[in-house]
């Protein structure tokens, strides 16, 4: 989920409000707030108690609400974690520590102390691009057996190193029953839903939920054309995540730019700022992202 | 300035008065609290106004206080920025965003965006091991002349780097007058010193901050093989960083333990543990502090 | 194609024969010498001439043969690519420069150059593991469009970006018709056949041929669930490639030591040694080797 | 030594000879062929073995003569050595592998079977930005003390680390004794020969040897100051290293580049050109190189 904000970075509840409708009317199965795509890094603690507290309400109960605890260790994250169950989360996603040289040891560590600390499930984020290192799959599915993750959430691109995992817990059997495992790659989902994966948390979600919906649809009905017809208009559809210049902004500041500007543009929310000191997004680049929206069938 | 702590992780105030104590008996010049030293990427922010608090009244005006602000993005280095100002400390540090990707057009506006929103002197703290990016040293140069930036915390062991920003600081003149440049290399501080920096930030200044200040004072009296004695005394006495075994814990719990291992050998702080995930030193490796601490006759 | 040697690290002229009749045995399409698995990067000019001629007379013209012109720079590679042409190879595969730092542009002058230099097809060899850059699709679809390029290695890892890459190629139409797409990705060959790859380079083939080629004829069947079931045993024989300790050898090492091992295990080469300075397996690892053979079926 | 080439990449022997000259009157003690400025990753075989044989014939056996090894990997590595030896060179300087994924134990047998393949003092190259390892200081002094290795060239521009092995090669004494540690930082020379280094091996000495000596000889004199003045004098002068664009050429190309255009200003080598696949410096930029030669006094 997004986080819609207003021209001076405020939350702006009404806009987030329509997002979650957004999605609900799409017809997606859970909601993932303050994850990377929400720009959680950029939101100040208050900032991220109102998306929870906002979102949980206009969730009403019908799908679970994962919330991201993202921070640099331990027990920063852990006061996250408090705040999300109080926000009434149905579950908490957690990376390994950050700017901090992490040893594995300690990395394994650092989510047992968490599972400890807050009576909630806990999802591990496996995100190199931001955190610089990649998760063990044999420490995830170890912690996994124990009851310490309940699942996970794979953002690292690596699909094989994905299989292999799910793998892997098919031949542990029963000890792994229940460990959930969902990619964050847009752009092979049909493909990790083949392999195992249990569901997709997909960024790309935001502006086309329904595709995202259809697309699991076609993948569990075993319809594979339908599936790879759905899949690869996505992709196309991801190219307004590039829309931002590379030579004016990050490349995440362009994947973030290119949701809300997409958002924007579909009237979901009122304004497509990102928040500081991302650079916005100029007329060619939302043309760009017109574009894609247009020949995605969106607009 | 190192953070104590607890058994139970809780910030140890006894303990750090002593040590703010410690290092004004050294003679230190002022005292850089929450720096990566500090395990400031461990505490709470209810932590880290603890120890400003603590640091800020110990130090009694005796020496200024800068105040390390150390969070992923704008938003979030703002809110500490703002804390700190209120605790009453004479300088700001912040590093360039890290967790997100982000560009040098987004960090140059990074640092005026945080300049911009309290009325403090604002330091650029280059730490390419945390935050995976080197800050540029002209653009360094320009926010010094424009006034963003007050100074420079130099971490990233680049010394070729840093005289070369040294010298282009002197070819630019009066404009960039009063722009102090500090390193935080420990094992240079002799040569930083010779190039034209402005001072030294060591975290192994916590240990032996009079060594430190003997090194300063033989540099600045043009005591050549003096302070090339001192500086190698503290490279060996430096080593006890690397007594937590790299095969058991990260290097930032090796070098952070060993600091507080060493303080508690000399009896300044009450007990040596670090903050969650970080892994605490066994016998072996305690000894292995001790005896260096020997080596080096402080114990 | 692996290059099996002596203990004394010299070509094994007779056991490079039998691999290749394996291969040939088990169905394979063509054959790639001198790539990464090949230990290219150990191998002596004269050596990599000795096993372009070997592996040529071998495949008798049956099965085209492409050859590895692995260097750091364009002159050095060029040199091998005349070696090439001279030994009769069908095809030439070059990664980017490595070792100096390159820019995307001279990337692309490298391989105008490699191309005007010699009349043989020259793939594109994406592996940032060892190149430590990744190539650009557009570049890489450029350079097809004007001819430059024949084809791509893939062993990048990042399966969507080969999707988007492979749409791409679609979208362009008529202009890359020809352009032939192959993976190096052993762990989803099927999804990777199915996102429309031309076809499948993978190491692990060496080992058991068979099995990836009755993979490939399932993908192109549309026999989804056979498929998946060849893929994942195929995944679990991989594990062999992690066997080798990697607290005593490189990652490289134990997948170039796995595979020979396995190919010495099953009669097919004489000496599982690998070339200076990689370390041997030992009895343990040779042990877990065979369990991962009789696991698959092999032995 | 820097390669000077003909405009159809041949090496120009002649430029490549009055180079030697101009280095030897400039007063250097020794000399480096085919070291990373030489482009030694661009030249073929053959043109190595003319370069060898150039240098050593102009070099008259009035100061030593060093020679890369450098490749990817031991076997090839000890064909360069080979041929090196041949030539009659005085030593030997060799990187850690590259390409493959090498663990430490296999670094170290790779220095090891290096030194046993040939009769010639074996120098460890230290150059992280091409290779993607660091040496590691224990191992080379281990190696030192054993016989293997004669020295050690740091470019890893890790000054800091640099000292740490200095004052441990002191600390172990006459074992260590004669083993020769360089230093490839142009910038910090001073600093390196005052920490202990037995020299310097300066890409830029190509085009102020003079300097360099200079400089040498008042850092042994002990006349700070004017070492200290000369020091900067070059640093400025080594801003011709980035007088290439970094829109349009890697930073390699760049520095080479520079070296041999201002060598084309300075009359002592025919044309400024560098291998393929790196871009000539344009009209600009080659003003920017006069402009530093200027600077400098020495047009």
């Amino acid at each position: 989920v997004c986080t819609p904000l207003t021209p001076d970075g405020d939350v702006d509840v009404r806009s987030l409000e329509r997002l979650v409708g957004h999605l609900l009317d799409g017809g997606v199965d859970g909601l993932f707030a303050l994850g990377s795509t929400s720009e959680v890094a950029f939101l100040t603690d208050h900032q991220r108690a109102l998306v929870l507290r906002t979102v949980v309400e206009r969730a009403e109960g019908r799908v679970p609400v994962l919330a991201g605890v993202i921070d640099m260790t331990t027990p920063r994250v852990i006061e996250h974690a408090y705040a999300a169950v109080k926000a009434g989360c149905d579950g908490l996603v957690a990376t390994a520590p950050f700017y901090t040289r992490t040893h594995p040891v300690e990395i394994e560590r650092h989510f047992r102390l968490i599972a400890a600390s807050v009576d909630s499930p806990l999802y591990a984020y496996d995100l190199p691009v931001s955190v610089h290192a990649k998760l063990d799959a044999a420490m995830l599915l170890d912690l996994a057996a124990e009851g310490v993750l309940a699942g996970l959430k794979d953002s690292s691109g690596d699909d094989a190193g994905l299989r292999a995992l799910l793998v892997a817990r098919g031949d542990r059997g029963a000890e792994l029953e229940g460990f959930s495992v969902l990619t964050g790659s847009e752009l092979t989902v049909d493909f990790a839903l083949e392999m195992g994966a249990d569901g997709v948390v997909p960024g790309l979600g935001n502006v086309d939920p329904a595709g995202y919906v259809r697309l699991h649809r076609h993948c569990r009905a075993g319809e594979v054309a339908a599936a790879r017809a759905e899949q690869e208009r996505l992709l196309r559809l991801m190219e307004l995540a590039q829309a931002g210049g590379v030579s004016r902004m990050g490349r995440g500041s362009s994947a973030l730019g290119g949701f809300k500007v997409a958002l924007h543009l579909l009237g979901v929310i009122d304004c497509p700022s990102t928040a500081a000191p991302q650079i916005p997004f100029n007329d060619a680049e939302t043309a760009l992202v017109r574009g894609r929206l247009e020949a995605a069938g969106l607009l």
